[in-house]
């Protein structure tokens, strides 16, 4: 009892801990943002031209098994007008942690902590999954999240941050999702390679840039999306230039209807 | 001596605790499910139709580099009339917990318990890895293993199940491997990026659809393969409708000659 | 606090435990290791024919967005002519532990100790993150680093070694980076899946080699390259033949100007 005790009281640091550099953390600056103007197009018609159906499905009761034939099957994402490769498709979106999905999760197993500052100095052993909020890049849209983990690499005392090895997702609702892996720098832009996709993303490959606005709440993502047919126009809006006081639309916040991706993930 | 238990005292939950949606836990049903007959073909060859020579290489010494020749050389996959891409292939396998891989391992880092139960409750922080069997679509052929780890992202109270983010890779002996991404969801069938592969599925893209038979003991998957020449004919055999009392045939759970996958990976 | 201590006496294993098997742990032989001539080319003229930016970029403030002419947007890893898929291409280059990066982390999380050797076991459970050094085949260069983690999978007893997931990267300074996952495996060579890359490695397919030398300090590795435009000659030097007693030329080690890839990883 008393050793669970103990161990609860160096590992719930992960809920009081604010890591000077470490990223989304749960202490933003949010709340207190001020309303902004938003530039560019402004959402006209909710979420036009995207009539892809849902993926849900029930495998069994399977009505019938023909492997044989299965080359001829055409995949619901490739029908249509937009069969082709479109090259090099760039995809902006924000990563916000707005403190209400209990993450990042801090597991300090390299048991190294800066007594001083009572919190974990970051080396390597140390974990961190997390989930935050992805909004598209005019801010008008809830798309999903992102989820999975950072692995902490290395500690750079010059630049007073980390490298860690970032293993994540990012979900987008009803249109798919893209898996990343790469080094995440708390001092710098990052870049990830995109190692994977589904639904509309399935075969993309490129990389996707990480722009760090407001260490660690807020993040502006350049996606380099190659391999997949055109992106629907909701997904290609003109992004809002990232900025310490950006912020999603009210109703992207609040997930109202109209601003919020097909099933958007959550 | 008494930390050290007192640990153990709360991370071995892993082997006594009942998740209740947890993903293929030590206790199954399999010991009570009926025997079945099982549809379609039946094995009749053993392990026809594939030649290919095992991968296992010992690099040192190395005879001769010729680096800048390197373009003209050929990967044994490619070899031989297989060559083309052949377009979306289905492949289904089965992936079952037979209680005999002392998996998963629930690591509960969340710390968050459900004390009434006197299990963990589940939260973001806790990680699984977890290795598990898996047989061909037919039932006939033990394939190999999956391994890899959960990434606990969310509990969703109202489905009673959790999301995780599902970091794995399933092996086929020598056929090779193919690595995978996405959410795992407890409450729903799933769907993975496929990242990548090795051996005949070397250049692979595409995604992996979890069916979930019986949670958390069985499940069915159903790979549409893209990037790779056409599967061999062992791969492709007409599978079992998934039910709650499909299991391997006798022959595959005993790894006998004729029922495995050659080298097949354990 | 005496919890905390006695955390600390266990999971501090990870500093002083020698796994009989594990990966490139800290205790290594490169300290005896004799200076060996190095076959092959000689370094001649320092860091030749690569002159590609950095990828440093600061992405606020935006000048402008023109999202719907993005497509045709050069990128710059494709300028010039080197834009032809080249086909497969090997690259070899050599991982060391010189014991001064404080890798690997073990977490014994499986909580399987060898008691009367005083460490570590190896059990399902049992997480390992780790980083290293990584040259160039010809040990003239220093490139970069490697960073990620293993999953504990399996032990064998038979083989007296484990199978470990293993997901990681290799980090190859502005040339970018390469994404792989698959088994680890202690006792005999392994083979990764590419999962993608960076820089001049974005869209890259195929397979990488692990070769043993002396383990777990030193690892040779044989990338099959696919989908990318022909490497740099810096990456494509004769490389020196495995052996027990290789080691980077000293230049390298010491990151001297003329010995490193252009803002070589660290």
């Amino acid at each position: 009892m008393a050793s669970s005790l103990s161990i609860s009281s160096i590992c719930s640091m992960r809920n009081g801990a604010e890591l000077s550099n470490f990223p989304l953390t749960q202490k933003g600056s949010l709340k207190s943002a001020p309303s902004i103007l938003l530039p560019g197009r402004r959402r006209s018609s909710g979420f036009p031209l995207f009539t892809r159906a849902t993926q849900e499905h029930i495998v069994s009761p399977l009505p019938s098994y023909r492997p044989y034939e299965q080359e001829r099957e055409v995949s619901p994402r490739f029908s249509g007008a937009s069969t082709a490769d479109a090259g090099v498709q760039k995809m902006y979106v924000y990563e916000f942690n707005e403190n209400d999905r209990n993450s990042p999760a801090y597991l300090p197993f390299s048991l190294r902590f800066d007594l001083a500052k009572g919190r974990p100095s970051g080396g390597i052993g140390d974990l961190v999954t997390f989930t935050n909020k992805v909004y598209d890049g005019s801010l008008q849209t809830r798309l999903g999240i992102t989820a999975g983990m950072h692995i902490m690499i290395k500690h750079y005392p010059k630049e007073k941050g980390h490298r860690y090895e970032a293993i994540f997702s990012f979900y987008f609702g009803d249109y798919g999702h893209i898996s990343v892996q790469g080094s995440y720098l708390t001092f710098k832009d990052s870049e990830f390679a995109i190692t994977g996709g589904s639904g509309i993303f399935t075969g993309v490959y490129g990389v996707v840039k990480l722009h760090q606005i407001v260490n660690p709440n807020k993040h502006f993502y350049t996606f380099e999306l190659e391999g997949i047919p055109p992106l629907p126009s909701a997904l290609t809006r003109t992004p809002v230039p990232p900025s310490a006081s950006v912020r999603a639309s009210r109703g992207a916040m609040q997930a109202a209807p109209g601003s919020v991706a097909p099933n958007f993930t959550d």
